[in-house]
């Protein structure tokens, strides 16, 4: 076929397969009314009319699928072939822009706060505020009703709640026990959550229905730019924890137990996908071997000394990046008062909280928390770029 | 350390971070209570007794992670040393022992039906209800009463519902409409269902509320068994199904833009995970390369002579995998009564239904669906194999 002057040769399957007229894509549903796969192998254009006005191709069949008739005409605009032969994407295919992620730098992060009653009705500030999530990782709201309800409803102008074994909502309030005090430090440095699930949620909400007297600010660090710092001062220790898969696990044998193992740094966490942090200490599993102990090799100790070899190899880059990760000049840090609530990337974005006051103990901090999935998310993300970007 | 008599060398950081003694591993919520980050890359034993009436090692630590004193003692059962050293699994590790899919064959399925009333309140009939979504895909509850609330009960016996934009729950309800008639038997195959998302749900679940006077059954294939068989039948078709990514879509720039790239036969969906199959026609959207445009060479000829390849080989594969599919002594067809809800696996099951009376429009066939994700339904698996497995 002729494009701008040059004989292309495009497979009759493919461009069969690329017609959207009304007999083949649905007008209202937009589904594919025909199969690919019933497309004959032998199909091919039995009639090729080039329209220079409307710069359009009309192609009849020879070979058709199944139902369709002889006067089944695919019309394909000159510049989707174009885009065709120079990219390799058929026509239709919507091209993802997405928000390029910022790093976080020194300088203390520009989130302008959203109005809880503005981003409720005005869906340009919803925009700015899910290009943010996509850009900065992390955005405000303010002004919240202090209502078991508001969570939920900042939450679904994103997209519907995701409904876990900690409920459709949850509370944080935290009630210090004087027997685990000298323990519960450790437990409260920068993670994702639910790592341990296989499809763990994209964006995390938290709104603050009472706040500690003194202490308990929330803190945030950016995941990426951890990464992308370990990547240019040590690359033997970003490909350990890129490449190492290690187990997460959340073991309560008679209610719930989830487990799943993943690379700290996963740069392909669906077989085609962006990246994702997984950064979560006390839900860590013991370690194991992924490879195929018979391919070890059984017996002769390679078992236990490639455990050991990935072991302190991980550990040695898991420290390196956990130092990185908590530099203070990088931080996020925010006392956040009753009516707010924050709202960030799960798999990027690592959330933690200064100690608070004990003696807080008839008045305790307590945030109310709620998830939204990463398809809901990108989609709404798409729908708003389509309007406003 | 002598490990059966034989001296084992151990990683001292793999060691004391299998340690789960009180201080290590919060007794009520499993939590780790350090990080393996802070474990100092030069601990290590400074005393290690071996009891052999309990078959146990203690181990004391020099240089342990911060908060840990002099007193801190790791306990570590010998059977659990034995396993590290020839398993290559830390102590303390959950190993997974989910029942292994059953292929159908030529013979009928013989599947039980669940009694609601007894599925929802004996969590053995709940136990083998989930093992049977695993081994055989598919499973049938009856008498379930036809309240709009019946099928959000039989779904979080299992786990939350996937809330999504169909809603938390969706009716089918199709009304044909003679101007469309022609092409809806087109869009009636095997499907996965929500293939655009890049974390499907897992379980699919459809109450009928009310059924077609003639026609409309349900019908089931069997996706392993047809990636099997083609395996053994055509390599080079399997190969090219579970190597070749396609493009999926749902594309309504006003409400909801939804896409996903994957391969039909998805060998690892997750880095480390299971089988699925993704075969959705309708949603399919058009073809790309997924290569680097300027590793092909640009301009050359290359993007579109590698496209071109790619659909054909895909497609020759694809009508191979449909018709393997489509085998009518494979299938499992079921004309739904009132009162009857099916779940079964939408990884792994197709599901499709005959063509229906078009003179039932003021009756129309009437079911309601729903979803539950994989991750809560791998831990109820799991947690009931605990109890009865």
């Amino acid at each position: 076929m002729p494009i701008d002057g040059n004989m292309a040769e495009l497979s009759a399957v493919l461009l069969r397969d690329s017609c959207s007229c009304p007999y083949c894509v649905h007008e209202s549903t937009k589904q594919r009314l025909f199969s690919t796969a019933d497309i004959p192998a032998n199909v091919h254009a039995r009639e090729i009319t080039i329209d220079t006005t409307s710069n359009s191709v009309y192609i009849k069949w020879e070979n058709d699928a199944p139902g369709y008739g002889s006067d089944h005409q695919t019309t394909l605009s000159m510049g989707a072939l174009r885009n065709l032969t120079q990219s390799g994407r058929a026509p239709g295919l919507h091209k993802d822009s997405l928000p390029v992620p910022i790093l976080w730098t020194q300088e203390p992060l520009n989130l302008p706060d959203y109005d809880y009653g503005t981003y409720m009705k005005d869906d340009h500030a919803l925009y700015q505020l899910i290009n943010q999530l996509s850009t900065e990782g992390l955005a405000f709201v303010t002004n919240v009703p202090g209502r078991e309800e508001s969570l939920a409803t900042i939450a679904t102008r994103i997209g519907p709640v995701k409904d876990t074994f900690y409920g459709h909502t949850w509370d944080v309030r935290t009630v210090p026990a004087a027997i685990n005090a000298a323990y519960t430090s450790h437990d409260l440095g920068f993670h994702t959550d639910l790592l341990y699930f296989q499809c763990p949620p994209h964006v995390q909400l938290l709104h603050c229905i009472q706040s500690a007297s003194s202490g308990g600010a929330s803190v945030f660090a950016d995941g990426y730019k951890a990464a992308v710092d370990l990547f240019h001062t040590d690359m033997d220790a970003f490909d350990a924890l890129a490449s190492i898969p290690v187990n997460y696990h959340y073991n309560h044998p008679d209610s719930n137990v989830y487990h799943t193992t993943k690379p700290v740094i996963d740069l392909k966490p669906l077989s085609i996908g962006d990246k994702k942090i997984n950064w979560g200490p006390p839900f860590l599993a013991p370690f194991s071997n992924h490879e195929d102990p018979v391919e070890l090799g059984r017996g002769n100790g390679a078992v236990l000394s490639t455990l050991n070899e990935k072991v302190d190899r991980w550990h040695s880059a898991a420290v390196k990046f956990n130092a990185l990760l908590q530099r203070p000049e990088y931080l996020y840090e925010r006392k956040m008062k009753p009516g707010e609530c924050v709202l960030f990337d799960n798999t990027r974005t690592l959330h933690s909280r200064r100690a608070f006051d004990m003696a807080d103990v008839g008045k305790p901090r307590w945030l109310r928390g709620t998830y939204v999935d990463k398809d809901p998310y990108l989609s709404r993300l798409r729908v708003l770029q389509n309007r406003f970007g």
